[in-house]
Formats: C-alpha cells, structure tokens, sequence
C-alpha cells in the first residue's frame, strides 16, 4: 500500500458556525495515520527486541506478590509525560517484563503451550487496526464471510468430516476459549432436552465427564444451572490409560434413568489436560446413543494434531458426534485468544443464544435466508473480535504443510525427552505419550530409608520438591504438574515456537541434575 | 529497546545425538525477531495507510450476502505463495476492506462507536506480542497485578465509589463484553440466592429489568438458566424519558413475592442502548431493598462519561449496588474488546466461579491469602488476555484529561447534531439527548395525504425510508435505528475518534436533503 497522502487537520472547523452554536474544541487526535506508524515501529522494534532476548529471560519470573501493585502510582495521569510512549516502554522493560511469565520462551514446558507466530502476532495487531465489531453480517460483510470460509478451511485442514463444515451443512465460529465453546453448546444441549422433557425437569438434568476433563466442563456446567450434584464424575485408571469407559458411562447413565434422572450431555475429551488422554468417543457415542444425549468433543489441545494423518485414528468416531472444539492459540500458531467450535446442527445454537426481539436495534433483514450467519447468535457475548483475520493470515502465509511440521516436530522434541526418561531408570513415564507432552515422575523409592513412610505419599513429595527445584533454576526450563490417579506428576509440554532440540535436551539436564541432588540429599542415592 | 544483537538459529542441532535417537527435523522458523520487525513494518504501514484513507471508504459497504465467501477457495492452501505477506495484504485491501463496515470511518454514527486510538490498537498489538496467558497470578504475575491496578485507576478516574476498588475492600476485572459482566454476576446472585432459599427454588428466580435494556441481559439470564418466563420487563413510557420506575418495579417483585417467586436479580442501566436513558439508580435501590436483590448497574456505553464531573450526578446512587459494568472500547479510545466489571464483594463471584479442585493442574499456593487474585476464578474462561495492558498504555501515553476532552468534544458535537435537528420544523428529538446519541426522526404528517392511513405507521416508514436512503449515500453518514415506544427513530451516535465538526454538519446535511427528496416524492411537501 502507498504512504499516505495526507495526515487529517484536527483544528477546529473554520467555517462559520449555523444555528448559532460553535464547537469552540476538536476532540484531541489519538488516531493519526503519521503517528500511529511512528509509534508504531516502536511497538514493533520493542517486541522484536523482546523476542531475540527471549532466551535470556528466567522463564518464570521469581517475584513475590505486590511486588509490581507497590511500585505504581494510585492512580491514572491526567497528563502524559514527554515522550511516554517510551516511558511506558521502558516501565514495561524493566517493571514487566521481568515480572511476567514468558510464554513464547523456548524453555516454556508448562500447561498446554500458548502456540505464537509473527503472523499471528501480526494478524492481532491487524484485526486491532481495523477494529471492526462483526456481530451481524451487516455489521461487517467481509468479517462474518471471512470466519465462515476459514472456520472451513479449518476444519477441511484437521480433516473433520464435511458436515461440521458449512460446505456440508454444518458450520462454525471462533470463539476466545474451549470454556466459551463448551458453555455454549451445554445451553444447546439443555435446551433441546428441555423442550422434550418439560421446562420443569430443569434440577434432574445430569451431565457426564470423566476425572481427567477439564474443570471448564464443570465451571459452563455449574453457569448453566446444573445442579452439582447432578455433574457425574467418572474415575479414569491408569491400566486404561486415564480414558472414559464406555461401559462406566453407560451403567451410570442407566443408574440415572432408573432413578428419573435425564441425561443431557457427554464431555469427551480428545487430549485431556493432565495427560492427553484420549476418550474413546466412538465407543461412547454407541453407550449414550439410546439417551439422546448431546455429545461434545473437547479437543482443545489435541485437536491442532488432526492436522497430521498419522494422528487422525484419535478423531475417529468424531463423526457421530454433535460438536467438538479446539484451540488453534495452543498449538496452530495462531496467538491467543482462539477456540473453533463447530456443530452439526448450527440451528439448535441460534435457536438458544439468538436475539430476535423485534424491537431490538440489531434487526437485520440481510441475512434472512441467504445463507450467512450472525455470529451474535452463535456464542454469550454481542461484541465479538474479527479472530478470523488472524487465522487466514496464518495459513495464507503459512500453509498448512509448514503447520504440520510444526506438529510434527513438537511431536519428534517430545519423543526425544520421552526416551531420555526411559532412559534413567530412576525415572518413569506415567502416562503414554500421545502427542508433544511427557508425563513423568521419579519412580518411588522401593525400600524407604525411613521406613515408616508411605512410599505413595513420599514419591509425591518427592516430585513436588523436584518440580520446585527445576523451575527454581534460572535458566532452567519451566514445567508444571498434574495428579492423576493419586499420583503427582510432572509435565513437560513441548510446543513453543522456539523450542529447539537444544532447549529439550537440556530440560533434561536440568531434571537429571536436581533429581539427582534431591536423591543425594535425602539419603536415596549416593 | 536496542536492535536484537542476534537472531535464532534454526538449524538441527549439530551436537551427537544422545540415547540413539535423532531430531532430523526442526520446525519451520514461524518466530523470528528479525522476520517480525519486517513484516510488522508491513503491517504498521498498511494500517497507517487504512486510516489515512479512512475519508474514502463507504462506511457500510455495498455489497450482497455472498460477496465474498464466493471468492475464496475452499480450502487452505498448503504451500504459501511468494511473499504471501504481500499477496494477503493485497486481498486485504482489495476484498475485505471493500466489503467491511468501518466503525473507525469519521462518518460511523451507528450503534454506539468502537472507540479506536493509535495507542489502544497498538497495545493490543504489544500484548499479542507478549501472548501471555494470565489465568493465575503465577502465570504472568505482572499481568496480573497490572489488571488490579489499572481497574482501580479506571474506577478512579470514573470517581467510582472507592468500595468497588481493590483499593477499598472491592475490586474489578477486564472482561472481553458486557454480556460476560452481566453473566458472571447473575450467575454469583443466584448462587447467592439459592444457598439462602435452596436449589429446589431455581425455577421460582425471577429477574427484573426495562423494555429498554440490552439483549445482552435476557441472553444472560437463559445461559444461567432462569425461566423466560420468570424475566419480568417493566415498560417504560416516552413521559418518564424511558426510564424504569422503581415503582412499577416495586410493584412487580411484590407480586412475585405474593405468587410465591423469589426476586433475584435487577439490571439497571446507566445509559440504555435504544436512547441512552438513565435508570433512576438510588430510588431502585430503595425499592428493592426489602427482597435482598442483587443491583447491577449496566453502564456499557455512558460509564465512560463518568471521567467528566458534570455527568457524575448520573450515577448517584451507584455506591449503593453490587456490581457495575463499563465498556472502555466504546467511548475510552481503548480498542476491541474490553469491559471493565466491579464488585463490592468479589469474594461472592469467586464462591461462584472459582474452581480450586485439588487435582487440577493450575493449584497454586503463591495466592492464597496475600492480596492478589487468581484471575481465572473471576470470568467463564481459563484463558484470557493481556487487556489491562492496553488500558494502562492509554492512559499512560493521554492521560485523564485527553480522555475527558474526547468525551466533552463528542458530547458537544452531538449537541450541535440535536441543535440542528431541533432548528428544522419537519424533524423532532424522541428522546433527551444525555451523551453524545441523538435519537430524532421526521415527524409523522399532520394531515396524511392519503386519509385512510394511520400517521404512527406512516411515520414510523417514513423514517425507515429515510435511514436506509441517507445508509445508502456513498460518502454519507452511517446511523442506525431503534424502535422505542412503538416509534421508529434513527440514532447518531457520535463517537468515532476521527468525528470532526464537519462530518457532523455533512451528516445533518445528508440527512436533511435526503429527508426533503422522500417527503416531496411522497407529496407531503412541495
């Protein structure tokens, strides 16, 4: 695009004021062409400087609670400083930067990664220049157009069937996150039950998930008006690798139905957050098929994996599902924040969440019966983020080849940490790896030298105080942890943009090295 | 920030692999400081170029349901094309801008504005950069403790009452939207409520608001489950300037009361999306007071105007409620999306939307009891943004003061708006202007030429047909309509960063010559 050829005068009309009033003051100019690529530059030189001094950043800050609230004043300025743009840079330099947690940093290992690329990066800034407001197809065409072709593209790239796709009747939005998706499709769910059963079967509700889906699950179930005690937990083993057993699900759901309970909704995990365990969906589809029950796929993290054919027999069942979702901000480059969800039946949505009081200001006849959306029926909120921008951006500049290499070689990082922890016999993988994270622990010690401890207790114990240690360190990586059957592990979830195998092996390092200073210290190892 | 003194390379590590194995791959390099200062450049400048051709789009786009969908392929590509940056940018200018509404266009006076700044588009692009994920303290502590200040200073600068800031025993959060403010807190009301009546009563909740508030509140109330039929919408009257009487409201929950229903919840609005009306807040605080209802007060778009004095006796009476909502991307030049949420109790909101199950992976001990929160329990999602980042750089780089003048500058420029209204005879003002909307239309004909027709409804297609000519113009303004006591109105709300004097007469002219070509075409005048 050509420089501007102009910058806007801001001073005040000089033509002579009609019906005697004058508009003696112009609005201050906080959105100039000029100055907003002077500025920003800068924003972009400062977080391109951030980004090649991402190594040398402690991953996790070592800070302790106010240590930034007592350093700023009470309140706002009511003049800026000289120059405070680079005020503020410099305070984001030396007051932030060394008290946040850096996610994009090559040793970052911990949850699930905050997947980041220039592009999507840069497709951010872009959406946040153009700030449009796509809640209806008026309220911005190309924005709502734009979600429906790359919610497509999308799904045609993680190979989902055709009919979550709008090109087979189906369709999708991008949300903020999996809580949105998951709140959504629960309010659907319920109120297609609802209408068969009877408004007033409200409090006999049951929703259903496994020990290892995540707590949004139980957090959209609770915002819904299930009760709690309604929310049926099943326990996961480890001999099955921490998946939902259909026959469990199955006996609980009859259980309920003998008790005048009404099955709602299954949450099937495809990658759960301890360990990304996967839930047999297929399986499960067949065991809750005579309860009508909504199924939900959640595959936050796992999803983005579906990208690799080599990972598709994980989907599979998918289509008999009624919706799943993922996250393309954990692992498709694509910048927080990021949730596609799609639904066979984008109907049954509409009808819970659409607003079509006709006095309402938003009444809209273009989009009666022509085959486009308005997304404010699609998910809670009316103002919504062009998120769709960024997710173009990302494959137009990426394409989905250099997407799955990224997969893969998270995958291959991963395999790579895996066997150095077979490797050390003091070690285990707690877990199967299934994709680019390693649950793993030091095994507990066979013979406790104190003799009267539990080993079970003592292992965690053990672990705890490993992970303490490891992330203690300040150029060490930065892991987190998860208990699953009882059992405290820890988690090294490969997945950052600029992870190397050089950052992996020495994670490793770091862990041999603290487990081994923990042993010695506690008299286990000499 | 000095230039990056290296970038990453992104060979195969050349050391000898250790325990057999090989990383023969390493992920494309989708992160790359140096690749980021040149392609954000690109970026920088093709916004700058955007505003600085703002004058010369239509702000609604001419285009069909279709226009675009139609246009793309069906899949993503595989492989990007040469310089795809370029080539995207380029489909950018050429297919989406043509075909997007443009909220940041001087001539945008629709709904209420998407209040854009260079600062606030450039610090969602610093905190895109930084992509952190602040759901606990621990995981971005700086993030965190930010969010705690800047909301107190934005309620400061608002001269909220200090007992809804950390500062004095409450405090706030950033949200994306409104809808989220108003279900996160009826959802911590009802559980509130419910732990007082007992969750048998779910159904027996009734919620209390006016024909005039948002969808947003209806969609909320669904989402957490109270009966459509337990919603109760008070009428408000052209006499009363649309506003809610307490007691018709008193009223209301005293026949609940009677037909054994238990009143839960009231969403007052400071500002109303229709016209801007100003719920009498002190008065519906008394009048509720004897039924334990939860207040809270909706002030999306007016809550900005809160900064200047001299609307501050428009929230009196707010000390007295639980909650309050304000949206500083609409009229606080701070950028899609944010939404500041407060409460007097946020311990109660915690109690709702907390999850501290032991086994969860994001347990966490730095926080409890030493005054920092766990953002995470505040909101429907785990995930969030970086907002407070954007917020703390705006007021940082303007200042209070430059704030209060946009909002003063707009307020006045809509008085001119109204002035003129007011001075042509055809036309009349439907509702007091309080801010910067100006709700008017053509008044309905004395004497209709026709005879058999009902005036109310000829005007009120009168009206319709003035709004979509005056849309229709290519360099005209952009307004839109509400339909308020059974009367059609347009609205121009003033608001868009770049409104200057001259787009505001430009509109009025648009307006009024449009209006003389429909009322001679339909004969009423010469």
């Amino acid at each position: 695009m050509a420089p501007p050829s102009h910058s806007h005068a801001h001073t005040t009309n000089a033509s002579a004021p009609k019906n005697g009033f004058t508009v003696d003051t112009m609005p201050p100019c906080l959105l100039d062409s000029d100055e907003f690529r002077r500025q920003g530059y800068r924003i972009i030189d400062f977080v391109s400087g951030y980004y090649a001094r991402m190594e040398d950043y402690s991953v996790s800050p070592k800070v302790t609670p106010g240590f930034l609230r007592s350093h700023l004043p009470v309140a706002a300025p009511s003049q800026p400083e000289p120059d405070a743009l680079a005020a503020a840079l410099d305070d984001v330099r030396d007051l932030i930067l060394p008290g946040i947690t850096h996610w994009q940093s090559p040793r970052h290992f911990a949850h699930f990664p905050a997947s980041s690329s220039s592009i999507g990066a840069l497709g951010e800034a872009l959406a946040a220049g153009l700030n449009v407001v796509p809640f209806t197809w008026t309220a911005s065409p190309a924005a709502t157009e734009l979600e429906m072709v790359v919610v497509d593209w999308l799904a045609r790239a993680l190979h989902l069937p055709e009919s979550f796709m709008f090109a087979g009747g189906g369709g999708g939005t991008f949300l903020g996150t999996s809580c949105e998706a998951i709140l959504c499709t629960l309010v659907t769910a319920r109120d297609r039950k609802l209408a068969e059963v009877g408004e007033c079967r409200m409090g006999d509700l049951v929703v259903y998930c496994s020990d290892q889906t995540h707590f949004a699950f139980h957090k959209a179930a609770h915002i819904a008006g299930i009760r709690k005690a309604n929310c049926r937990v099943i326990a996961t083993r480890r001999e099955d690798q921490f998946a939902l057993s259909p026959a469990m699900v199955k006996s609980a759901m009859q259980m309920d139905v003998d008790a005048g309970m009404v099955p709602l909704f299954l949450c099937a995990s495809v990658g759960t957050t301890p360990t990304t365990a996967v839930d047999p969906v297929p399986e499960l589809c067949v065991a809750v098929a005579p309860h009508g029950v909504w199924v939900h796929v959640d595959a936050a993290y796992a999803g983005s994996a579906f990208i690799c054919p080599e990972f598709l027999h994980l989907a599979d069942g998918v289509e008999a599902v009624d919706s799943i979702s993922m996250n393309p901000h954990k692992w498709l480059v694509s910048n927080n924040d990021c949730c596609a969800l799609w639904l066979k039946q984008p109907s049954t949505l509409v009808a819970a969440l659409g607003t079509n009081r006709d006095d309402v200001i938003l009444k809209d006849a273009a989009t009666d019966g022509d085959g486009v959306v308005d997304y404010k029926d699609w998910s809670v909120t009316l103002t919504r983020r062009f998120r769709a921008l960024k997710v173009w951006l990302v494959f137009r500049c990426y394409g989905t080849d250099a997407l799955r290499d990224v997969v893969r070689a998270h995958v291959r990082l991963a395999v790579l940490f895996e066997q150095m922890v077979r490797g050390d016999a003091r070690c285990e993988v707690v877990a199967p790896r299934r994709f680019a994270l390693v649950c793993f622990r030091l095994r507990p010690p066979a013979a406790p030298l104190g003799g009267a401890g539990d080993s079970h207790v003592m292992a965690n114990k053990l672990n705890k105080t490993l992970l303490e240690a490891v992330n203690r360190t300040s150029r060490g990586p930065y892991m987190s942890s998860a208990t699953v059957g009882g059992e405290y592990l820890l988690r090294c979830a490969v997945g950052s943009t600029l992870t190397e195998e050089r950052h992996v092996r020495d994670a490793w390092k770091v862990v041999q090295d603290q487990g081994t200073a923990i042993l010695r210290e506690m008299g286990w190892m000499p």
